[in-house]
């Protein structure tokens, strides 16, 4: 597995548990929650991981962006459809986008590595 | 056809016409773009516009949410999957999404009547 | 009470209920937790509302601002004390908060005619 | 005077008054800031109430976008360049900006009334 | 004293410097204005810089962020405490939030070594 | 040529043409458009390019100020007018512009090495 891959889970891994060890009851129901909330309903999983990488890229949050690259990488969503979905993002959010929609690629092409 | 509805349609329509009467090139080809981005192709319409819904709410823009729900309405998208799209940018966005998901559920409503 | 007090309020509580209707379990749970964060703990209530009320105000959302408004008045909070927050807030959040301080300044007003 | 901007004017100094009146010192001196800023310095007035125009616009203040229309209505700056500097901020903010752009050309239409 | 803080520390110092010698004198009253801001007064000091602290949380600005945990700490607020303000964040400005809390939480315990 | 600026510009060239090759219709015109919008018309390449910079630092884009900077130091604007225009962005955007506003110093003085 890439070194950039790596480096990005075992961050997000190793802080998410100091975050949790700190026992906050609101924080800790966020978590679940976030957790809770990609899962198959009305709309697929896919659909929803489209929408989490989507929202994440106009609020220009480049974790969040890789996060749901990777589940999106997992669901083996083509790049075709990536691409298109980023579009409307870039659309809706305009150019100030374009230096998030750099690093998203940039991380696409190493999950596909 | 409600009033709300029209009052929405009607200030859009003739405000878009107004600003393209300006004639300014960079805006025209904006506008052109949007109408040409929400189309069928590697992702279904109703997923893009699905896109278009949540990143609007994220961006907690209550006339491009009216008008995506506008949309979906036209595709017959379910209210049940709407909700669950729209609580994705919940809790993406948080409790200050909650004020737009409020008149947005009160359009979509009007919408249905 | 104030008209426009009545007219925020009821119509909250009105689409708050149409929102729990479409029984989403997220957006369920999110207004659930809500509720329960802005409570007595290791901050007091009061300190929990103010930043409840500076948060509102730096992401400019007229609504969420109105809402700790009025829980702010519920606690006794004295103008000055709600002035200084909102100080902070202007600073942090620069002018363009400025139109948004009107509004919550007229409304800290209308609370306490 | 047409009836819009008078009841946007009154607001805002009505409202302006209530905040000062207030006395709080740091919201006393961002106000006085913001006064002192768009003057005649390095960059002419027009340049730097063009900037107050675009920045507001991205930022999707309806009222600040309004007050700095009023300034550079003053300054006799022609409706061309008025449309090529929102075009630029159409560009940067993305569609998401096109409801403000909408409200920002109704709004310049009636100054010119 | 850890090196991640005298980097951050070294790097704000010095480009506040080098802004200062630009000698603009909106930015520099701004600086005075940020130093004057986070004072005793109606509020006390820990309330304010809280206010501080989750307000550059929601905004998202890991440096301010950074900034302002310095402050809380000097000022002895307890990791309960912080959790719980960082918890009002989290829920207003939503999960896009949490990558910025992984490093708040992080800088926090380098603060406490 | 600074390292820092090579390896700016490299990163944003590769990047922008492995985007280009996903040959997405609707972001290669949003690239297009990009590239044609600050150019001489009613507004001079000097204001279009201010208005760039500025919007880009109250949105607080780190890549797109360094970007516009760059613009901006080809077309000899002046530290002066270039500290004016983000006085500007730092009044209407707030205390949270600053560390944007000190990476921008930063790169504004290493672009005239």
């Amino acid at each position: 597995m890439n070194e950039k891959i790596n480096e990005f889970r075992d961050y997000r891994k190793r802080m998410n548990e100091k975050i949790l060890e700190k026992d906050n009851l609101v924080i800790k129901r966020i978590f679940n929650l976030d957790t809770n909330t990609y899962k198959e309903g009305a709309l697929s999983l896919k659909t929803k991981e489209l929408i989490g990488l989507t929202t994440s890229l106009v609020l220009r949050c480049d974790d969040c962006v890789k996060y749901h690259l990777e589940q999106c990488a997992d669901l083996k969503i083509s790049t075709e459809e990536i691409m298109e979905a980023m579009s409307v993002s870039n659309l809706v959010g305009g150019t100030i986008v374009i230096p998030h929609l750099r690093r998203a690629v940039e991380y696409w092409e190493i999950l596909h590595e």
